[in-house]
């Protein structure tokens, strides 16, 4: 894995696939391979990308039309690009981030409906054209992550966010839109995550998939 | 001026040129010639374009890339439209909007210097390509209505924003941009606003142009 320049990768998945449980450990294994790790995240990986989640995700919000939540996620996106991805990448440092521009044609393209094209278009404006080198979606049985979801709403209220209160249909549209996304470019890897899986099993497939292609 | 479907109508100027000023004379003059008339404004026409609209012009946002700035008035815009233009002019409305999107081209485009075909482009996202009928420039002496923009701060503090921070030069390239910009597209309109017209006069001429337009 030796190289000049760092790695963008980017980890996807519903709530409720342990994504963020996931980001530590795979971090971990990063820098056992010898790379330096920026960890981050969309929406919010910047101050002002946080104002415009708060916006987005704000309760208050729900009468946010499809097109303007899009366009608030790209703006997110562009501030994020700008002010951490690209000067990180520059350094030589790789990139870590908990949902990236995937995560954008999963949610607002097939759950919203809302026009692929439009969103691939709209990623590579706030992204310079840069995509990530490597996207792992964790993917598996809808109704086992919003389960999933579900219990740790219970515990930690404020990731009660609007998308946590998505249905079960939400949810499956999500992970339908994984693995019809998958299929369409090789940076894409899926790591499956079935009931009884444990944390360290997930991990290890996650490394796997990055040590084969990256 | 007789139409089933009503005009969209958007009035644009630098800071200081009186616009919201203008705006009511010319809600008048169109109701006067037997017009429905919904007068609005970009950025914050809406709830949730008023959060965006927060976001963007709060001065904790100085660090914001000029990208993420151009997204977030271009998801403002997008809400705006589908909330209250389109339903406005479907319903045989017509639409007066204290800026609109040429306020883009202007600000992000000639004056932060970001690609005018981008904004363009955005612009018809947001807009689902339904562009002004008649944009009406009022323009004039950048220096004029930059003593005028700062008298008015001194009286009223909210209006204090980032734009009207923003110094001499950044008002020129604005001011020069309209002139760049009017004579490419015939819905455009310049109105002059020289030093000693009364507000009655511009009003004069904003009409003067719908009449000779619409």
């Amino acid at each position: 894995m030796a190289r000049d320049k760092g790695f963008y990768i980017t980890l996807e998945g519903p709530e409720g696939s342990g994504k963020s449980t996931q980001i530590k450990g795979v971090r971990d294994g990063l820098i056992e391979r010898g790379l330096e790790v920026v960890v981050t995240r969309e929406p919010g990986g910047t101050k002002i990308g946080r104002k415009f989640r708060a916006v987005l995700l704000d309760p208050e919000s729900k009468r946010i039309v499809p097109k303007a939540e899009l366009l608030g996620y790209i703006a997110d996106r562009a501030q994020h690009y700008e002010e951490r991805i690209k000067p990180s990448l520059a350094s030589g440092k790789s990139v870590l981030s908990d949902r990236g521009p995937d995560a954008t044609l999963l949610y607002q393209g097939y759950a919203r409906g809302l026009d692929l094209k439009l969103i691939e278009q709209l990623n590579n404006i706030a992204l310079d054209g840069r995509l990530p080198d490597l996207t792992i979606f964790i993917a598996g049985d809808a109704e086992y992550f919003l389960r999933r979801a579900w219990e740790s709403i219970d515990k930690t209220s404020d990731t009660q966010t609007r998308f946590e209160q998505e249905a079960l249909e939400f949810h499956k549209k999500v992970v339908d839109g994984i693995y019809d996304l998958a299929p369409t470019n090789e940076r894409y890897v899926i790591v499956e995550d079935n009931e009884g899986d444990s944390i360290k099993t997930i991990n290890k497939r996650i490394m796997e998939a990055i040590d084969s292609r990256l």
